[in-house]
């Protein structure tokens, strides 16, 4: 069983403000607990099934993480979402420090990603591919969110998530800065061979205009037919793609 | 003022049961009531702010629409999101027909995609590359959700959805079935120029075995880095990305 104490932190920790504080989250979903033990995070304490106990009981002595039992609909009522299926667990956030940027390496800006569930699914998108930092603008939603942390299947444990001002981070990267715009350069014919940096917009408003003046080069998805635009995450799966066969 | 038995009617229709029953379905938000104006759905009723009124006025009235007055906190307060931007419309939806497929068109077929959200940015992506069929399981989630329609941000109006059974389905489908799995050929090497179908299997699950068994084509988003999978729809949209450039 969950100690009250334990419910009553992590149902504290739902609210961004909180995990800010204590700087610390909680990780849902059997598949997502078992990527952070695996990962570089501080974990203080998982909750699980027996079943999920008992196939862990090695990193989790390992590891020195206390470990606590509970039943599926117990972990449920503990966490945001309507079903778990076996394990719960608070962690530790990694200090928010600017990342070292390889020479060559591409990496990802997000200008005021909004909606929780396209930070995360951008963040398993990039992960796919390789990428390992992002730089995100101090209104992109928050990594440590429930449903940006599901979203991100696991991936938040591979890939680093910076929260800037991305108006003054820009200027003190040497790399080239691209940009996803509606108006720019089609995409599959853009040299991405020295890597750098590629700036997705807002979902509705696109890249802001302070960001904007900071991009070297424009570039677009070509349109075939009637929708006005793509969703964020769509377009961060396509550029990524292109990018990586344009760089073989 | 939206009258009580509209609000009930709007309410009502927020359950697949009843849309199923009366055939109807509720749009929300100025873009996407916009959009339903100038497409093919008969439209039985619009509520709008007393500005959107006013600017889509012509067309309500060539339309012969009942056009309500309200305020936005009134048509969120009857609709199903937070906020309402400007209006909200009751439409009657297509009849579920099967699609007639043209030689050498490219078509989506969508096995189990049930998160309402990936079904509507699925559509909005397909509306994007100029798809205008989609053939989707019974267990794919519903078209007219509200969290469905509104993903679309409006490619509903231009993009058909024809729910059956797949595995009926696809036997009497003479063009090329391709499907995206992990282990398939890589999708950027697969020859697309006659078209075909493209099924796109389930969120957890893929591709079932009774579809999978009908695919004359496996083909796969090669992964670079540590996650597991793509997001359904951003491998779609990869995908359709890929198809088009390989047509040009």
């Amino acid at each position: 069983m969950i100690s009250k104490a334990k419910v009553k932190h992590i149902k504290a920790l739902q609210i961004k403000k909180y995990r800010k504080e204590q700087q610390c989250f909680v990780v849902e979903g059997a598949k997502s607990v078992a990527e952070l033990l695996t990962s570089g995070f501080e974990v203080l304490w998982v909750a699980g099934t027996e079943s999920f106990i008992r196939s862990h009981r090695v990193l989790l002595s390992k590891r020195n993480v206390e470990a606590v039992e509970a039943t599926e609909p117990e972990l449920a009522a503990a966490g945001s979402f309507q079903t778990n299926d076996g394990a719960l667990a608070v962690a530790r956030m990694k200090p928010n420090t600017a990342p070292v940027l390889q020479p060559r390496e591409l990496a990802l800006a997000l200008d005021d990603i909004r909606d929780p569930g396209n930070l995360g699914t951008i963040i398993r998108t990039a992960d796919w591919y390789g990428i390992k930092q992002v730089v995100a603008s101090a209104e992109t939603a928050d990594l440590y969110n429930p449903k940006a942390l599901s979203a991100t299947m696991g991936s938040f444990c591979r890939v680093n998530v910076f929260y800037t001002n991305l108006a003054d981070f820009l200027p003190g990267y040497s790399g080239l800065v691209y940009g996803a715009f509606m108006d720019g350069a089609d995409v599959h014919h853009v040299n991405f061979t020295g890597g750098g940096l590629l700036v997705i917009g807002n979902e509705a408003n696109g890249i802001s205009q302070a960001v904007g003046k900071l991009i070297n080069k424009r570039v677009t998805i070509p349109r075939v037919g009637g929708a006005e635009s793509l969703n964020a995450a769509i377009a961060t799966g396509i550029m990524l793609d292109v990018i990586h066969q344009s760089k073989k």
